[in-house]
């Protein structure tokens, strides 16, 4: 059997992680990395190609995984790549992706394509389980809590900062809220009751750090609805200990059935790396884009749109044996 | 808008629990209940029917919700009901699931209508969970662990054994096996020491308990392979204590990305009612039922084939606000 032939649009944490991932998927091959940049050298032996000539690779590619920034990347490469492939993203600013799912709904509509968005652990994963969750057991609350983890929008936010070198932002679940919502205790949690935020900041030198700590405290949206520690560091300290993107969470959902009766429901994420797993997921529903595309398919759609099987490398038969 | 018209066939544990979840969900309502008995009383202000006489509610009810017995009732009922109705059961013999499958496909196919089989929480939403997990993370090792909770199977095997008069038995998860899987140690674990089964039984008076003890303890694929704790208690003690059914377990997944990042998925769920949890699992996913055959779909599917929006009481753009 053929294999699926998977592009990889963007080339940073993301793709590269992509790239690897592929390997562990025997049906699909990687056949080619777009970029903006013109020197890129990736580790495969696969062509880089610039994206303004994509369409050249119009038939040679079945799915490409678009593996750019929500911030700027995927809002105009998911709908201008949708114009000439299948495609899957992991595009993650919840607010705006009803607009997002409209943009690149239009492109794939028009070239006839299939698009999957907001593919990844949240939104995805985690979107689904509230979905499963809370509809099974409709009298009840679902809670959704991050971390350990490392956000990458707290920590570019940290590093907009004048006097600022790096940053890391660690969202970090408070135990005794997560305890309280799997006991059905948790109607009255504030913001700041479930998470709490710990910085790593290296200064430029002469930086006046007690003002670069109010100005974190004190940011909106980002921090100051938080607890918030900040620690600074010296940069040696940071390369050593802060390289890695680990992040996780829960999804709870404690409900009632009948009059009175308990019911919890909780999904555990503890990942290592998080581009790695985002990565995965890409991976997987490519599989599920191709099949759809194949299917005769076509827009832009979620992960609650997904029939599960379709992103299984096994037949229907195989897939009841082994894990129904 | 007309609500869902929904019919439940049998009416133990879990039709009587479907009968209270239903109430829950206001785009449904709960038709007539279905029964081979003639002097069934339900506590909802609806007929009873004698399944001999369902053909007469062919136009009547939208989705069946099989409430009857995987041993006896479902492989009879189910194909026979998905000749009139669009059904949805919870049939859960793993291993004659195909043949089960298979079955109801053939009926409702020519009857041109869908149904929806083995709809639980195993199998049902950890067969789910060990699709996605695994396909997600392919390079990694999938656990399913039970309890604390009751099996009706291994309580209705201590039953067989002469002399004993009441039979609970509690399925125990051994914690420190789960430790090991959540760490990725679990590659060498036996059945033994995954799970321990612990018994409480009411003897007949004179009856040997020793015998049945080792009756029990010897007993082949149900206990033999297990740790198994008999406790004789007194009846008062069996009626006070050991009236519920509470269930629930863990679908964990350990593996790896890159070249050695650790990456752990779990579901766990804590169910005080089994019956409860279950009927209502087969409440929404009969809304994805009705939602198929609307949609000109027929013959029988699984879990794995329902797109996860179709068991939704909200519409996309609402899921997507909401949950995603």
């Amino acid at each position: 059997m053929s294999k699926i032939r998977i592009g990889i649009c963007g080339y940073g944490n993301l793709g590269r992680a992509a790239e690897e991932e592929l390997k562990k998927n025997p049906d699909m091959e990687l056949v080619a990395v777009f970029t903006r940049r013109d020197d890129l050298k990736v580790a495969s032996n696969v062509p880089t190609v610039n994206i303004a000539n994509a369409e050249e690779w119009k038939d040679k590619i079945d799915v490409m995984l678009m593996c750019g920034g929500s911030a700027k990347d995927l809002p105009v490469q998911s709908p201008q790549m949708a114009k000439i492939f299948n495609i899957v993203d992991s595009f993650d600013t919840h607010a705006d992706i009803p607009t997002h799912l409209q943009n690149v709904d239009k492109s794939a509509k028009e070239s006839g394509k299939l698009a999957l968005i907001s593919i990844g652990w949240d939104p995805g994963l985690f979107s689904l389980m509230r979905l499963y969750f809370s509809t099974i057991i409709p009298n009840g609350s679902t809670y959704t809590f991050w971390g350990d983890g490392v956000s990458q929008g707290h920590s570019d936010a940290i590093r907009t900062i004048k006097g600022v070198k790096k940053a890391i932002q660690y969202t970090l679940p408070v135990k005794s809220a997560i305890e309280k919502v799997r006991r059905g205790e948790g109607e009255n949690l504030t913001t700041r009751d479930k998470h709490t935020r710990l910085c790593y900041v290296v200064v430029e030198e002469g930086a006046d750090k007690a003002d670069i700590e109010r100005q974190i405290k004190e940011m909106p949206k980002y921090f100051s609805d938080y607890d918030t520690t900040v620690n600074f560091i010296t940069e040696e300290e940071f390369d050593k200990n802060h390289s890695k993107l680990p992040h996780g969470g829960n999804v709870i959902h404690q409900g009632k059935t009948g009059e009175n009766t308990n019911q919890m429901m909780e999904l555990t994420l503890k990942l290592d790396s998080n581009p790695e797993f985002t990565s995965s997921i890409l991976v997987a529903f490519a599989r599920a884009a191709y099949r759809l595309a194949q299917h005769g398919k076509t827009g832009a759609r979620t992960i609650f749109d997904v029939p599960p099987a379709l992103i299984s490398p096994m037949n229907r038969d195989e897939i009841i044996k082994a894990l129904m």
